[in-house]
């Protein structure tokens, strides 16, 4: 323990650099920064006076500053620079804090930067192990989605070129074109005011009605169906994996028995040769 | 590999088509074509300029010759001509592209004519394996489903009922009719603005909220009740399958003792007989 | 078979009525009287011709008749009479077609005659068995639900208070007393425009949303946890039935082992007699 | 039997007490006297009659000092005095009827003394062991729920961002800052009006579409998967008791067999220096 001090104290500043960057003290000196970052841009919208804004906007160049040394930590305590960019969660970090760097100006879109500086936050997830944790979790069910996905797609393009087709006059302007009737069955799908959509073709169609209680029902049933398939095909893969444990205990139990008994032959077969 | 490829050159247009039928190649053209012409569906929608809607107009004729060519060739690669129609999706096929072969000018509703070019788009569920899996799938559920319809049709039938007898008079003429009670009790499950329909009656009954309440809690309980059925149901069809196995995994562990054992008990009445 | 049909030739009226009251000609004919019987009362809301309606009228008095006689023919096949009492659906059966019985004019409120009316249909539960399966498995869940229940009228009624002490001089009287908090507190967590509910207290009292915002969120994690709590309740009650079976089987197969070993010991120990 | 009632009769006041803080009677009497307690303040809100609220009051004095007694006795009846606040429910009862006692005339705000009165009520749980049981097994579910917690809030957090800095002008007032924000954001999770919000930016971004779709989109994918993380959680806590039961049988038995064995093992080397 002594002997660690001691040893310390003649450590080259490249070695307490390395010390630092793998301590917990590094983590949570990132975590307060990027929590610090976000309460700074949420506070921002609700304030008007110029100086305290200004006061963010040193805030802003001292956290991005400690971005910027963060990242130089990183890549300096790697003992090949570049296995740095094997982790994707890094190259994320690397890109993000790269890009905000360059000046404002310097965007065509402010809308850009404006997406980026918030994507700076989104640097929470890759300290955070158990957030990390839970994003991969929710990937995971990310194929079974993407099939419902595309079941629900193919109905919903019925659906929408139907209601082109037939409902294209509406004074709504909610059937105009393709795209608006996609956002129109979405939002059926929602049941937000959607009878008010229907009310208003029923006046042209009176038979409209079956449209839209078969467009609802048709979804449910998908979603239900998802659902269930989802929540049942979770647990088959739990369960294979315990069955699988149970019966290797079943073959190891079999096999205990079955070389005892075995034993006991042995032990008949030479009493059998003594007997002879 | 060689003797395949030579041979390949003397086969006959027929046999050539068998293979082109039956190819990768064959499925991918097809399922292109399918998205081509739901992708031109759509942007007709969407374009004003009578240039390029005359340029669909030729994609869409020459994707249904495509189409007839398609099922041509399918017909004509079967040994036995009407085999093709003993797969019910080839005769969906078949009926779908035969009645898109019509002039429009021979139907009598524009409606018809449109809904039936819309369920050519569906063609994509005969060409994928996948979305034919999950549509089979889909259907597993629907006897559950059915009993609760039934159920769910009793209770919407008598608050239908007696939202005409009570409620017939109002002036938004919700409940003017069987049909419309049965719409609109439709719209307050989905919850939509529902209210504003309780609002209306309870300024001349001031205790219909106990019909809405009563109607809202019964129907959540009923699908709450067929939700959790039908999990705990599929689940129980999985579960039954596996504990099949592994009970017929004990019982062949429990033969291969006995058996053992078995043989122990010959050995030691041989060993009686020895000694005697 | 030949004997069974001459014999019947030679059978009383009595003994013809109960064949007839337990075949299911019997129950055929009583469902399809219930359905015409709902069919009428749905068909009469959308007609306004009075021969029609007289029509009706003329049908109603046959159904009833055919009710009553159903009845009758139940009550006479029965070998001690009042047993037909013993089943609860009969005295239901008994009691809704009796009153049906008792003129209009007898009823102080039409309101009551119209929901007696009505649920006539009901009988439709107490003939089909299927039905009647669905509302007892229904009730199951009933305990699980009753104690939720209780928990969500505590948190109602605690917001319901708040409410009226808070907000009962809003001009939209959604907040006057008791009654009217917990029928909006009710709207609130089915989401119907419940921003419109939040955005008029908070112009009084800006710090209004937490009050809401709290309820929706408690109401949720309670409606969840009980969803959760049910499906594994459920599920438990299955499992426990299956464990027991699958333990039964691995004493049972234990005790072959045992018996089998037991057996050997036996000729063993005379083996060591003989050997004496 | 007969001894116990006499000695009863000798009892000192004090243990008299105590008997009765443990009987069912103490228990059942609170229990009335809260819900007394909760229906006068729902009934108080639907009285207009200042005699009838004069008799609310006096039972409000009366209500109020049944609980200091009650708190009394549960001290009292203690051994220790101070064990009685060992368990936090009663710490919690102790607190609320202190706070209550407080002359109106001291709170600064009537807002705290209002929300203080209704609290009281929530003594009901305190009372109930049912009602105990079901708000701790609500709390077990806390944990997996705080993980969620914190990815949808970072979801929140990053759309309310963006709404500021592209809504921010809206008339209807909905983005002017965070605050207003996230509290949007929350409605139009709740489907509530969410057309509105989105038709009114799209008059000015029109692809502003797509942050509404996508924020819908990744809320529902997100809870869709913590609602079936958490069942399959609770479900794994259940069956890894049920599995280590089953695995403790399976060693036993097989132990049983083996000890069984090896007693034959023993008879057999018996047999055989016997032989010798």
């Amino acid at each position: 323990m002594n002997y660690l001090y001691t040893s310390k104290n003649f450590l080259t500043i490249k070695s307490k650099l390395i010390l630092f960057r793998y301590s917990n003290l590094f983590k949570v000196l990132t975590t307060i920064m990027i929590v610090l970052y976000a309460l700074s841009i949420a506070l921002k919208t609700e304030i008007d006076s110029t100086k305290v804004l200004e006061l963010f906007r040193l805030l802003d160049y001292f956290i991005t500053l400690f971005f910027v040394f963060e990242i130089a930590i990183k890549i300096y305590s790697e003992k090949y620079k570049l296995n740095f960019f094997r982790d994707k969660w890094n190259i994320f970090d690397f890109i993000v804090i790269f890009l905000s760097l360059i000046p404002l100006s310097l965007f065509e879109s402010i809308a850009v930067f404006r997406i980026l500086m918030i994507i700076r936050v989104l640097r929470i997830i890759t300290i955070n192990d158990d957030i990390k944790k839970i994003l991969v979790a929710l990937t995971r069910a990310l194929p079974s989605i993407i099939h419902i996905t595309i079941m629900m797609f193919i109905v919903f393009y019925i659906y929408a070129i139907l209601g082109v087709q037939f409902f294209s006059d509406m004074k709504s302007g909610l059937w105009t074109d393709f795209n608006h009737s996609m956002l129109t069955l979405f939002r059926v799908m929602t049941f937000e005011d959607w009878t008010d959509v229907m009310y208003e073709t029923m006046e042209e169609y009176p038979y409209s009605w079956l449209y839209f209680i078969s467009f609802i029902v048709i979804n449910a049933f998908i979603l239900f169906n998802v659902f269930v398939a989802i929540i049942l095909e979770e647990f088959a893969k739990i369960r294979e994996h315990e069955i699988k444990n149970m019966l290797d205990k079943d073959d190891k139990n079999l096999k205990l028995i079955l070389d005892n008994i075995e034993i006991l032959k042995d032990e008949i077969k030479e009493l059998k040769r003594n007997n002879k």
